[in-house]
């Protein structure tokens, strides 16, 4: 029985802003992508984050970005592949050795906002990030965007010998290739309960989504990736968790320890 | 017989801007301290610095810093002792993360520049650090200036858990405590190659120096700190190198894989 | 009739991140003090706040800072007073040129946080924000602590040819000298909204507040600062306002027009 | 007669760190872009970059860049137009404040690396570049790449009200739309001292150049993009001028104060 993990990103507080509920998400995911440094976060952030995943059984992944704190890692940068290998591993070393320090050990990497989004369509940037993953620590899975066929990325990350985790989103429309819907489109994103929770349990099942070109659309996900900036959406959080329960795909929360999804 | 290792700060550019002559000055010494992108390096050039401390057998230290890069780590700054901690865990831990992805491991923690003064005038701030490398790994040592008399360092060290590495200057000048003169005062720095040589083997020796208020003073050390800016100091570590190894104190260099000083 | 403007602080958005509530602190308020880029705020910030506050018709002021975005500003550095007067000037030209792109004029100078205390506690650093104030325009006041006695910072004022502009707190105690009591201490902070009210009015007054040893302290003020954070703050500022204008010591909007407090 | 300026990069350093030969190349030159802290320079280096400007006649331009300190400004990043005409005017604004420190008044403004190719094939760039030199003063001429038809680049100039200044180089080979062949190709950059001063005169004159595919190319340019990275270079720059001057179109130094080129 396929398990379907989520995911939600965290430690985005740097200095002294705060962004996001990391307290109340932390309680009802599995895996928390935590910022760096390079997008947001900072030492304190990063290790009171760490020691928060800790407390709630979830595993920790590091969430590198490109260096730009300004644009919260969201604009693509020109850097050459062998600078994108250094700044992941630079920020997987730094934020490796914050759970080394609580006593606990990193789980997985998934690349941020630009960084995540130029990866997925050129593989330079996903060899790079691989060759990152691999040199640090190649049993680390690196996430990557379920689409309609990972088959290119499976093929990449078999010659790294690294593992995948492919995430997929219950409130966002895909196209007929298995990608996001751009969010400047119309019904780019779904806001109903519903809808919500009905997409999560079909990827969780492996029953086809209708792709917004009206063909099938069948996503193979280990995790689907969950947002909780409010109230409204930490409680979308929860049903989509109890929707997967009854499912049976959801985590067990005490046995929540890192292991494979 | 005492071994007195030769430390250099190392992987000081940072993007476009070179610094250092660390080529040359690699073959030479024995510990590298290699700066952690706070105050200087970048994770292109820390690579860089680990894979070329690697072709040498030289161990590389983390050499962590305040936030400053304008400043260059040299500014103290009001940091509290927990983000000291945090911000000295962070930086060790991206160093770590290059050290690993070259096959190699991380050998020791110094501090730099203002926070390596401020933990030698402030215990709160050096038992911060202290808590940072026992938090990542006890066994690293974390080097402090030899001074008359550290006991008080090592008594923190041994309430943490961690060791010390002492490190003394042989071209600097020395006042009654043991504390480098001010370079803001005439005499504070040898220029001469012979008095500094001397230097080195006094402190090899085990026997004293002159203080600049007439004292004896016995340094006990492990490692020599040495500068490598130019074609004359780098002579200048060379020749301290062979005084050394004349005295029976210098490491050979195809034993020098990071034990114990 | 001397008149006391409201001065809070503005523009502390930093990318992604949110703070503050400036749309509503800015209808209450006379003097904006804008972040420049250093402590908080970014080229966008900094620009819709300028355009925000020409809305109101409220004065823009610098507020520069140390270079320390992970700490807000609010770590003393050990920067030397060179690099003070061109930090402080860096930072003041970047914002006025924003209040010229919008059509505004750049009002006043105020240092923000640890550049602010320091100044306040070592004239060597004050001597330096007031080369840079006198050498980009001489005309702006620079925005000090009024305390029981501000003769010195007058003197080095009339030096270096610049004016100064006197800020109280109504939400604050202070000590004899006319200092803030730390926050560190029991009873630094007023709370009820009488209190401080009853503190603004005495300082509008001119009539003294007893200060925590008892002492009377009158402080002669130019402008009084206040902080808008939530509902309950800014409905406080209000109240100020209201009882200011009861004085017939309140600007009137619809004359703040940037003109001598 | 046509006057053909030189202009060079300058205020490269950064805190602890040297580029360039600014002393040197000062001399020689009519234009000085001046690094305004994104790329490259800080608050100390605008400084004395402006005063060494101003001891030799030279007119300042801002040169602003991408917020990439550590990929000194060359890698294109995904900015918003906004967010462009933003960080231009804050990195003008910035020079401008120390020109004024000084004394001096901003002469031009010269995007730098990435933000400069970028504006060059992208025109919502261009005119984001356009909007924030008008706003901050649009007497002030934006500096653009010569090519083979500047129309679109002078509809879209008169369209915001500004004035175009043209560089073309001296040591660089061009295609046949009058764009720089990358330096990826073989015979990019001319190296040999007759060929680069045979270029400039032609330039000068208005002579065609011949093209890499074989055509005439004829570029009008109002200024000449030179570069002193060491005593070769600036020897090179030297012998540019005096070819300028026999030609009667250089600057006299002494009338070198910033007027339209």
């Amino acid at each position: 029985m396929h398990i379907l993990r989520l995911n939600a990103d965290m430690g985005e507080s740097f200095g002294a802003w705060t962004m996001g509920m990391d307290s109340e998400v932390m309680a009802h995911v599995d895996l928390a992508n935590v910022a760096c440094g390079f997008h947001a976060s900072d030492p304190d952030v990063m290790r009171e984050t760490v020691r928060l995943a800790g407390c709630h059984g979830v595993t920790v992944g590091a969430h590198p970005a490109y260096p730009d704190l300004m644009g919260f890692g969201r604009r693509s940068m020109a850097c050459s592949p062998a600078e994108i290998e250094n700044l992941v591993l630079y920020q997987v070393g730094a934020l490796a050795g914050m759970c080394r320090a609580e006593g606990q050990s990193l789980g997985y990497v998934k690349p941020h906002g630009a960084l995540y989004n130029d990866m997925m369509r050129d593989h330079d940037i996903l060899a790079a990030v691989m060759r990152a993953v691999a040199a640090f620590d190649a049993s680390l899975p690196l996430m990557v965007m379920a689409t309609r066929d990972n088959s290119a990325e499976w093929g990449l990350a078999r010659q790294h010998g690294v593992t995948l985790w492919r995430e997929a989103f219950a409130d966002r429309a895909y196209d007929g290739q298995g990608r996001l819907v751009s969010r400047r489109e119309p019904g780019a994103v779904h806001h109903e309960r519903e809808v919500i929770v009905d997409q999560a349990r079909r990827i969780a099942r492996g029953e086809p989504l209708i792709a917004n070109d009206g063909s099938d659309l069948v996503l193979q996900a280990d995790t689907l990736c969950v947002h909780g900036d409010n109230a409204e959406s930490i409680a979308a959080i929860a049903a989509i968790r109890e929707a997967l329960a009854e499912e049976g795909r959801a985590t067990g929360r005490s046995t929540n320890q890192g292991g494979q999804p």
